[in-house]
């Protein structure tokens, strides 16, 4: 029987649900790595029951979890999502309260665009409690992977992380503050902006940036199949076509990534065609 | 014999330096809390012969170093260094090249305001191969342990990532961009700025942010110690003052800061005074 079936069940419970909800963790599954994973989650998914997954995890990191314990996909994939964030809150309280301990397993950082707060609202506002174990966010991934330091005394004071998600035709997004984001002397990072990266290249030329400024690519980032591609903010979306890129990847800008070129390990390292 | 003696040595040995200088690794510590160490940084720790340590890398983040391995402080505290940063440098290089393998262990994660980017530049330059292992970041530790959604739908949709260290009195560290700073919607952490809390809250307000803007301050995130101090931009300053909060602290500004003392775990509350 499928554990999606067994919350009807729980609420028909002769006995009435337990006492005391089950415990929800709130899990980072880092960027792809699973050597990335932290200490605690890693010992959270060796011992969990019961895992909700979203798309952006690898299949390694779930590796981590027990053969018997139950999975769940609950993956928004860009235009098919199975469940929608309403329908992945219910259930989780479902099950919590139905006294099964639940591991939230969300890709990098689940406080960064990951939905983790209003997860966790939910979570507070049913009395169902809940612990946060934080994740290596994508961007660290990717600047550590790819030699892309995200601040630097020289080239950025800031790191801006900002989601790309709105110009992909989300309009539950928050619209960008292209002035903001088009500043000098600041890193930031575009998650889950491949689709529109025309769009978010184009706005920020139109808000001052020099299109001269380095941009890079990272795909799969910290995955064996990882690649950087390096151009401008001028350049970039047709380098991305050129090269195929596809999601997941993340949008770099700045002048940090000027110095991908000398700290890319051997082998991540991607000439601009 | 003190590690810190032997480089002198090496360049005089008369076999000469080794034909091939040994791997440096660059090595995010986390926030504090051992059990937010990645698995890969916990492994390279564990393996390591000598370690080079910052100011802010906690004890029990040591403890997993193996007995006999070299232990070099290196740590700046403010006001008190052990090194210049042309001196950690120019240590690690020499440590390299005599063909010993250095872990430079960093807190938080190596290329967020670690300065990381500038060591990896120099080992770059000196042919020394190298590699960075990301860490939980101070402000996501924080969050996660203090319930502070980095970011979230209905109240911030970017992230920005700065540091105080500027008012702190170094003249070095770039100078902040307080218009974009003041901007809504977004959440906003920094680095390194508890010294400078006054200043850092008065320009917010001179800059537009509405003085009644949540904020607050994370002492000692993700450790036994931890304390959030919450308030609003207004009345941090006064509320920090009378908490006697010191360093290591972080600041958080915006409204996801109003979610604290629903998400925050019993026992990371802390009621304004």
């Amino acid at each position: 029987m499928s554990v999606l079936d067994e919350p009807l069940r729980f609420d028909a419970a002769a006995a009435g649900p337990p006492a005391r909800p089950a415990k929800v963790s709130l899990v980072g599954a880092g960027p792809g790595d699973p050597e990335l994973l932290t200490l605690k989650a890693a010992r959270a998914l060796q011992a969990c029951s019961l895992v909700m997954y979203d798309h952006l995890v690898g299949k390694d990191v779930l590796d981590l979890v027990p053969r018997q314990a139950d999975r769940i996909y609950v993956g928004k994939e860009a235009g098919r999502h199975t469940l929608t964030q309403a329908g992945i809150i219910e259930l989780m309280v479902r099950l919590a309260r139905a006294g099964k301990p639940v591991l939230r397993l969300k890709g990098g950082d689940p406080f960064i665009f990951g939905r983790g707060g209003e997860e966790a609202q939910a979570l507070s506002a049913h009395g169902i409690p809940f612990e946060v174990i934080p994740g290596i966010s994508a961007a660290q991934g990717a600047a550590a992977a790819a030699g892309l330091p995200l601040t630097h005394r020289e080239h950025a004071g800031t790191l801006v992380l900002a989601t790309g998600h709105l110009c992909g035709g989300d309009a539950d997004a928050p619209a960008l503050d292209w002035a903001q984001l088009a500043r000098p002397r600041q890193t930031v990072v575009f998650y889950m902006g491949v689709a529109a990266l025309p769009q978010i290249c184009a706005q920020l030329i139109h808000h001052g940036l020099p299109p001269d400024t380095p941009a890079a690519v990272v795909e799969q980032a910290t995955l064996p199949a990882q690649r950087t591609i390096v151009g401008t903010v001028q350049t970039l979306p047709t380098l991305a076509l050129v090269h195929q890129v596809s999601a997941p990847a993340l949008i770099f800008i700045g002048g940090v990534v000027a110095l991908h070129e000398q700290l890319a390990p051997t082998g991540a390292r991607t000439a601009p065609a």
